[in-house]
Formats: structure tokens, C-alpha cells, sequence
């Protein structure tokens, strides 16, 4: 496999300067204190699961590495941070100058583990100014990558395994690269094909197809409405899916099979006179792509028009040796309409002998989330495949994941943020992340220990404590044990550090990951969350470091 | 003014394959029904106003030019089309090599106008298989832009124009240009300033500082709490304001006025001892910034610790002729807190005789939205400036706009989209759009007519009428007429079309349309709906087509 680390980011956009302007005051200050270069480590984590689910999905560790390889700035972006720093002095911009990531160590989970909050899932190391420069960045590219990731688990979670998911984003999303990143990390959480071509980069084409994500097309209503008669279809040829003979009026074939739907004595009640535009539209789609014809049926009445006329041409297409795909509904009750689509189906394979008709595919979408999907299922449906945009690539229900990156420890001295809010409390120290699994197989908890502290041992009896509920507390006897933090950048070294993996790869580990949950902390509906544990070494400093941070108060 | 229109998009990744696959699916099937040059008319626009308001700001228009003028395709995206495309003629190939949008046109309402419903934000025109390829990539970069640029302008409605309003957002935005985009979005529906840098591309470094939006910046925790105690100070002194004079040990300057502020009888009683790590970062970062000294005083203790350290060293520097900014709150109850505050600062200010101390600016962030400000205005608060950021930029209240692309015209005929849900039947016909103005002169109803309709005249009464609802209408007699639709692009010809403005002078449009509409469309409570409506000759034409292309169901 090629070493792909130091590849561009994806987004040309993602350089040193998509920052907060803070980072560099920061780095400015601590530059001026002479402690630019001192020796620090932060963690990057989130404090909640989103979606009120129990789990996360950890996503858009590659492009970090990727930023990281290809950190420098250029002499124009020096001279516009020395413009907006107050009173900059030449030498600091001779230090920007000089930056580079070769003294920063990024240890980090796999991509797309299943993940909980309050465990690091990066912890980054280096000098001070350098790895403050990293936050916004980071942040940037790991929060809304692991948010939507996640949403498009819990799609697949709702949907079940053998649905088709396809991601149909693209117009809504938060900007470009929204709809680019959602089409990674929605294929990454389980979807399997985008509808967005979004493949080859200007600025990097050796890139060649993005990701290698598998695409799908149908047409949209204005192409139905597009047309206004048969009369317009001028080229009405069609060879046969052998190629031994050629059809040369499809057009009458296709009125032909319309007609003979309209004899068939229980298929003919549903429907009088079809929508004329939208066989032509129809008709014309097929002669275009006669293998792979997929139709819109709800431009203007699904079961009066749009179901008829697909059957009329998929059954031209039939008869000509093709096989055609299937419908799209994007509107109305999609259970309801769905069930009498496939009945009509079945009615044209018994009634008109055309073996398989009934299982034509049947594509669903319109503002489907995992609410409308889970309704469906209640219901009863005929969906094989449901098209998900709008609310899984802007994650409608919760537009922001909260990851945090703050400072544990410097000059080998444990750092501690307190808060009024506990649970805004950081967990200070250099540390290490343990998965222990049970005699199921299924993960237990996790513990985070000091650095140092000896590693949990398969067998042996352990304590783990919450770290700031003094009475939350359990001993586990780990049937297997899984260091998570692993070590992905180190100074641009290649050796002993972690592949970057292929996005196939990641997205089977997640896909196995969450299929090795236990059960109660998926459900939908009041998952058991997930333990997330200290050793009792670090609880003991942590809040040892807590008291002696404190301010204490005065009472008159 | 430069002519702008040919620069490249912003975001290099737009280019005519941020796209969705079936666009070229139809475009494919145009060609091959000899129809991809047939003349049409698309209407971009919106459905519902976001946020439960009654008013939507329009942006995205500049880059929708741009992506237009830079619109062609290369070889290799040519060959992935191909690829992509089941049974694609090479001929095909050799058609899409010569596309360009020097067959378009595009009329638009100015970029940063206040907008409605199913009014045209844009128009476009133009062979019908090009304008099918421009559908995602308008949408997408109209959709959230104007998302954004209204919940900007939502939340300076709520602060109220006096306050300074920071966007803080680039951590938790939907990927790098979720963070970009916002930033200038929501510059222009009326946010002061941004406090990333994203300034200068790589890519494009020629465009310079990328908008010109003001930053500003200050440090975080970790900043904070990566000092441990004065002693770390080495260089500790600091020249005075003037130049003349250099305090050489400025840490003990400010360990003087601590004690001064401890020893004054009505601010001792607060704090004993204040966080020494905290005070150590506070004089640090006020030896590199004398002149922009702005501090984050909630790492450890508000009340206890930060202001009573954030006050020394503004006193320290006060010595020396400088003049503190401020400080910033991050955690805790805001109104409480700010209120506190202002009265150590005032006490100060009285107590030690420094004048104007008590008008230090009190920052205040953490999770804001439109409901936090709107409430810390009903408690009452001492807050100047508010910093907004993950509900802000992800649009956390409502993370999408539902713009749409709609057939609306095609080789002179009018085409309409039906729907079982009245509110998503499309207007047909190339239309005009016209907002008429009341004698108050608010904005009092806007009006869609045929395009050949003779425009609305002042003074003259008109019918208005709802597009689907026939009892509701209304004469108007306007006291000005403005035409909403203008021409911003035409097959890349300069002569006749409207020039692209200064992102500041589209901001100014902005808010004085905000200020010029009449109260109760803009207040948050129940909101009055603002009139769309349809010319009394377009009304008829709608309902005519519609009965013409529904299909008449069959009782038995």
C-alpha cells in the first residue's frame, strides 16, 4: 500500500491561515514569554454523544495528517498574520517562517472506531505555539467529519442491513465541501453510494475519482416536464440488450405495453389517460440508458400516471432483453404509495407473465431522516432503497459536534481546566486509553491511565472509576485488551508510525465495530450509555491537582 | 470599480463536477433526444422562511457569477463523466468539451436583499442540458449562504445594533468552508467582525485578504493555564505608551496594584489569594499586546481570580499609559457575572481613581444563540460585545435552506411541477418580479407577473392575488415600484449587466432593507407573514395549466 500521509489535504482550503486569529496572538505571546518551544499535550475529545445515542463515530483523522504534512506558511500569509497582530516584531515572522510540524507527535483512535466522550481521541504533542496553531484546524476537520459519520450510522442502524443508502446532499449542505465531506463520511458510517459526482479536483487531479465512492444518477422532475409529447422523441431506434436486433419505433412498443396494461383487467382500474409529457420524458430516458432505467414516478400523479408509464416502457425494455432498475418516489405517503407500487408490479408479472417484474427496485426519498425511516418500517413499506440529503448531510437534528482540545500538560507538568461545570472540568496528565472487552466479546468500558502507569493485563482484576462521580465504580476482568491511541504523526517520519488506511478499510472497521456493540447501547430509544473510566491513580491526582487549582473563597 | 465577475470562485473544489450525477444523466439524455439545446427558464427559490421568522436574507449570488464565468470542463473530468455514465456516446464527450455559459443568462435579486417565499431569486435561462448542470452547484452555494446571512441578521436584530457581534464559529462549522462561508455570510447580515484568519488562499493569493472582514482575537484556557508562576516571566520589562519611559520590571508592577486593589476596603472583600498561574499569563500576554489587552478570566475563578487579576495588570499598564480593552466570559451565568463585573471595574474606577475604568468591554461567549442574548436582555446583563459561534455558523436552529430549481419554461411553453402538497406546485412561465412600496414607505407586498405583463405603475391600483389560494387578494395602490430581478450574467458579455459589489456595500444593503421593513414582519414572537403575490393574469394562467396536466382520476 503507498504511504499516502503526506498527500494535500483534500480541500485546498485547509492551510495554516484557516485558523482562528487567536492562535497566533497565542502563538505571538508565547513567543515573546520564550515559551514557544516548550514542551506541551493537549487532548482533542467531545463531552456527549450526539443524536441522544450512546456512541460516535471518530472521523477526519487523514485530512489532519494530511494538514500536518503540509503545514508551512508562505511569506504572503506571514505578512498578513504580522499585519494583524498589534505591535509584531520582525523576528516573531521569522520565526512563522521557519514552522513546520517535525517536532509534533500525533497520537490518535483508528478512524471510524466507535468512540465516547471524555476519552481522548487525539492527543497531540509538541511545542506550545506549534500545536496551538493545530486546535481550529483540527477541530474544523474532525467535528463535523465524526458528527456525520455518525448521523449516517444511525441511518444505517434504522434502515437495517439490506437497504440501499444513498447519500443525496449535495444542494443543501453547508457550502461545497459540506457536500463533499458528508459524501466521505456518509460512505465511511455505512451509506453506499452518493448521487454527487464531486470527483476530480482542479488543484489535484493525479487525485484522480476523490474517494472512490460509488455513484448513482436517476433525472429530476424538470427532466419529465421537460417534454411535452411523444412526438418529440425523433431518434426512436433502439438495438436489442444482445445486439442482434434493433427495435426501430421503441415509441410504438412503448404504447403498445401501455396499452396492454390498460387491457389487463386488474391492472386497468387504478388508472384512465397517463400523463403523455411524462411518457416522453420516460421513453426517452429508457432509449438513453436502456440498461439502467431508473424512473421519477411522481411529477404528477404516482399511481394515475407515473407507475403505468414506468411499466409501459421497463415493459418495452423487456421485451427487447433489458432489465429495468426501478422507480424513485419524492413525494406523498411514501409507505402507502410504495405498497401499491409493488402490488402493481406483481400485478404486471402474473397478469402479463413477465417473470421478476414484481421486484423492480423501489427508491425512496423527500426529507427522509431516521424519525420517517423508523415510521416507515412501523408501517409496513416496499422501500429497497432510500435517498437521504438534507437532514443527514447538515445533521438537522444536531448541527454541531462539541469537540475540544485542551491543554493536559506542559514541561512535564499536568494541566487542569476547572469549571463551574463539572462536566466542563478537563482530565489533566499524559495519558493512555485502554478498550477492555468482556467474556461476550463485547466492549465493556474504557479506561484512560497516567502515561506511565503498568497497561491493563488480560485476566487481572482492575478498578475502574468515573472520573468525577467518587462513587461510580466498578472492577472489570478484561477478557482482551485494546490500546486505542496509536501513533499516526511523528515529525514527518515515516517509521513506527501508523498507515493511513483506505477509506473501504475504514469503513469496514466501523461497520464491524458497531456490529460488535452490545445491543442495549444502540437502541434508539433510551440507550444504556457506554462506561468511560480512570484508573484510580488518576482519579486520585486528578483531583489532588483540582483542589490545588481552586481558588478558595472567603466567607463574611 | 474592477470588474469582478471572471475571478474564480472562492472555494477552488467548485468546479461544474460539484455536481450531482444525475445532472449529467439528463444532460446525456437531452443529447441523445436532440433536445439539450432547447431554450428553458429555471426559478431558483424558497418555500419557507427559516428560523420560524418571515424573512430571509439573499446571499451567494457572487459566487454563483463566478462559478459561471469559470464554468468548462476538463479532459479528465470529460473521461470520469464517461466512466460514470452507462453506454456514453464519445460524441457526447466532444459535446461536453465545448460547454461554456456563454448561452446563459441569469437575471437575480441583488445579493444581501431581504427575500421571500416563491419569489425568483434567480432566473435562469439557457440550453436546457447547461442549466441542468448548474442546479447543485446554485443551490449549494445559495442554500447556506443565505442560511447563514439570516441568522446573522436574526441575531443582530435580538443584540440590538449597539453591540459589537464576533463570529466565533470556524471550530464547529461544517467542514473548512462551512467556517469561510460563514464568516463572510455573516459579515454580511451584519456581524462587526470574525475572529479567524482564513484570509489568503494559496490557490488564488493575488485576491489578498479574502474579504476584508475586520478580525479580532484574544487567547484561550489552555493559554492560561500553560504558565505556572511569575517567576516563568524573563523579560519582564515594557517601554511606556509614549516611548519615553521603560518600566523594567513590570511583574512587580502589577504585583503592586493586586496589592492596591486587596488593601482597597469595598473590592478586598471578593477574593483572597487569586490564581497565580492565571496572573502570570495575564502579564505575559500584556507584555505582548500593551496596546490590545484582552482577557479570558474564567479558567479558574470569575469573581475570585480572574477579574481581580485581569484588573492589576490593566492597572499595571494604565501606569504605563495603555489603555486595557477588556475581558471575556466563556462559562457560568452571564447576566450575574457580567453585572459583577462592571461593578468590581466601577469600584475600581472610584476607588482608585481611574477614570474611565468602568467602561472596560465585557465580552461574553459560550453557546449563544438568538434565546440566550434575547434572555440575558430580559435579566439584564453588562455584556458589549457578544462572540457567537457553533449556533451561529452551523445554523443549529434550523441547519437548512430548502431553495429548489424549478422547469419553468421551456422552447416558449410553460411548464409546471404538481405536487399532492400544494405548497410544492411550481409557478410556471418566465416571470418578472416586482416589490411595491406604501406610503410609509415599508415594503408592502411583492408581485410575480407574465413576462410580458406591463410592469405595476405608482399610483395606479392593482389586484394582487394569492398564487393558490383564490379568496385571498388584495388591491394595492404602490407609491413606488421596484423591479426585483436584475441581469448579473449574459453569456459573459460585460455591456448590460449589473456589476458585482464590495462584500461591505452588499452588507449595507442589507441592513437598511432590514431596517426599512415594518416591525411586525421582523419581531421574533409571531411574526406577520410579508404578502407574496401573483398579477391577476398569471393567477388564471397557473390554474388553467394545472388543470391541463393533472389526471383525472376513475370512480368505480
Amino acid at each position: 500500500m503507498e504511504k499516502k500521509g503526506n498527500d494535500k489535504p483534500t480541500n485546498p482550503m485547509v492551510t495554516p491561515l484557516l485558523n482562528d486569529l487567536y492562535q497566533f496572538t497565542m502563538a505571538y505571546a508565547y513567543w515573546k514569554a520564550g515559551k514557544q518551544s516548550e514542551r506541551s499535550v493537549f487532548d482533542l475529545y467531545f463531552r456527549k454523544n450526539p443524536f441522544g445515542g450512546e456512541y460516535t463515530i471518530f472521523a477526519g483523522l487523514e485530512e489532519c495528517i494530511k494538514f500536518l504534512a503540509n503545514f508551512t506558511l508562505t511569506d504572503a500569509e506571514i505578512d498578513f498574520v504580522r499585519d494583524s497582530l498589534p505591535g509584531c516584531e520582525e523576528a516573531f515572522c521569522d520565526y512563522l517562517r521557519g514552522l513546520d510540524c517535525s517536532d509534533i507527535e500525533v497520537y490518535a483512535v483508528s478512524e471510524g472506531s466507535v468512540v465516547f466522550p471524555k476519552v481522548p481521541l487525539l492527543r497531540i504533542e509538541g511545542p506550545v505555539a506549534v500545536v496551538q496553531l493545530l486546535e481550529t484546524p483540527f477541530l474544523n476537520l474532525i467535528n463535523y467529519a465524526s458528527l456525520v459519520a455518525t448521523n449516517a450510522a444511525r441511518h444505517r442502524f434504522v434502515a437495517g442491513k439490506s437497504k440501499l443508502l444513498l447519500e443525496f446532499g449535495a444542494r443543501r449542505a453547508q457550502g461545497p465541501d459540506g457536500a463533499i465531506s458528508a459524501s466521505k463520511y456518509c460512505y465511511l458510517g455505512g451509506f453506499d453510494a452518493t448521487r454527487h459526482v464531486l470527483v476530480l479536483l482542479r488543484v489535484n487531479v493525479a487525485a484522480g475519482r476523490l474517494f472512490g465512492i460509488p455513484l448513482r444518477g436517476t433525472h429530476s422532475h424538470a427532466f419529465v416536464s421537460s417534454f411535452m409529447s411523444l412526438d418529440e422523441i425523433v431518434d426512436k431506434a433502439l438495438r436489442s440488450s444482445d445486439g442482434k436486433t434493433t427495435c426501430e419505433d421503441f415509441v410504438s412498443l412503448v404504447q403498445t405495453c401501455l396499452a396492454k396494461i390498460q387491457n389487463s383487467s386488474s391492472l386497468s382500474g387504478i388508472f384512465s389517460e397517463t400523463n403523455k409529457s411524462e411518457l416522453a420524458a420516460f421513453t426517452s430516458y429508457a432509449l438513453a440508458f436502456p440498461s439502467a432505467f431508473l424512473a421519477l414516478v411522481d411529477t404528477y400523479d404516482v399511481m394515475k400516471s407515473g407507475i403505468p408509464n414506468f411499466c409501459a416502457v421497463a415493459l418495452a425494455l423487456n421485451e427487447l432483453g433489458y432489465k429495468a432498475v426501478g422507480i424513485r418516489l419524492d413525494s406523498g405517503d411514501l409507505a402507502y404509495l410504495s405498497t401499491e407500487a409493488r402490488k402493481f408490479f406483481c400485478g404486471v408479472e402474473r397478469e402479463l407473465n413477465v417473470p421478476d417484474f414484481g421486484k423492480m427496485i423501489i427508491t425512496a426519498s423527500n426529507d427522509l431522516n431516521e424519525e420517517t425511516v423508523d415510521a416507515l418500517n412501523k408501517q409496513g413499506h416496499e422501500v429497497d432503497a432510500f435517498g437521504i440529503g438534507t437532514n443527514l448531510v447538515t445533521c438537522y437534528s444536531q448541527a454541531a459536534l462539541g469537540c475540544v482540545f485542551k491543554l493536559v500538560e506542559i514541561n512535564n507538568q499536568p494541566r487542569i481546566k476547572l469549571s463551574e461545570d463539572v462536566t466542563k472540568v478537563s482530565i489533566p496528565c499524559k495519558k493512555r486509553t485502554y478498550r477492555l472487552f468482556g467474556k461476550e466479546g463485547y466492549p465493556l468500558v474504557d479506561i484512560m491511565t497516567g502515561e506511565n502507569e503498568p497497561p491493563p493485563k488480560v485476566g487481572e482484576r482492575l478498578l475502574c472509576r468515573h472520573p468525577f462521580n467518587e462513587s461510580k465504580r466498578a472492577y472489570v476482568v478484561p477478557q482482551r485488551v485494546e490500546e486505542l491511541l496509536k501513533c499516526y504523526w511523528r515529525g514527518n517520519a515515516d517509521e513506527a508510525r501508523e498507515e493511513l488506511e483506505p477509506l473501504k478499510e475504514i469503513r469496514n472497521r466501523c461497520i464491524k465495530q458497531l456490529e460488535n456493540m452490545r445491543p442495549d447501547h444502540m437502541r434508539r430509544l433510551n440507550p444504556t450509555p457506554y462506561k468511560v473510566s480512570v484508573s484510580a491513580k488518576l482519579y486520585d491526582f486528578i483531583h489532588f491537582l483540582w483542589l490545588n487549582e481552586a481558588p478558595v473563597g472567603e466567607l463574611h
